[in-house]
């Protein structure tokens, strides 16, 4: 389970000045993991620079999700989100008991290729 | 190197008569696919239902990427997105020639999970 956080988003104020606004969540993200078995990684661009802050929810043969309008102190729901994903058994992360955050912040989600090919 | 359309869109009337807008585009992809060794699919919701219809171009080991913005006619710019994407060295998809829909249609992009293993 990887909380993959885009390092180089800005906050609201646009600004350029280190460390980012996408590089304090990462930290926050960090924190909150800490001993629950997620693993948490920056990327330069997750492409959503529309909706600010975003981060992804990756898992091994799982959808994918992506989140945006996230705040600098959401690494806790990341990692209740990652939690709860963990436990899921159809690839999908539960509606319910998802941070709110994680409800109205989803962006995209794509289903992992194997279960494409499958189709049809 | 796959093409996958959200079925279940709305256009801009937010119409549930069928066939839905998405899939409408889905069959617009699969005209345009049509000889260029390129998979259309179908799949029920991308998650990005605050920016209308949506697509993913998902090639095996490289970057994901979702678009949203489009409409029934953009078959045509996702395929050659498409072609576009299955050219590139680095897993991502050029800016240079992306058509236009598919610059500012840009929802997110997600790293394939080996490459963020492999960082750090």
């Amino acid at each position: 389970m990887t909380i993959l956080v885009c390092s180089s988003c800005r906050d609201e104020t646009g600004s350029d000045a280190h460390p980012r606004a996408g590089e304090r969540l990462a930290e926050s993200a960090r924190r909150a993991a800490v001993g629950q078995g997620i693993t948490v990684r920056t990327v330069e661009c997750l492409g959503n620079c529309k909706r600010r802050l975003s981060a992804a929810l990756l898992r091994d043969g799982a959808w994918s999700y992506v989140f945006g309008d996230l705040n600098v102190s959401s690494g806790d729901d990341l990692v209740t989100g990652a939690q709860l994903f963990s436990t899921s058994t159809d690839g999908l992360i539960p509606w319910r008991g998802r941070p709110d955050s994680l409800k109205r912040g989803l962006v995209a989600r794509i289903p992992p290729l194997a279960l494409i090919k499958e189709d049809k």
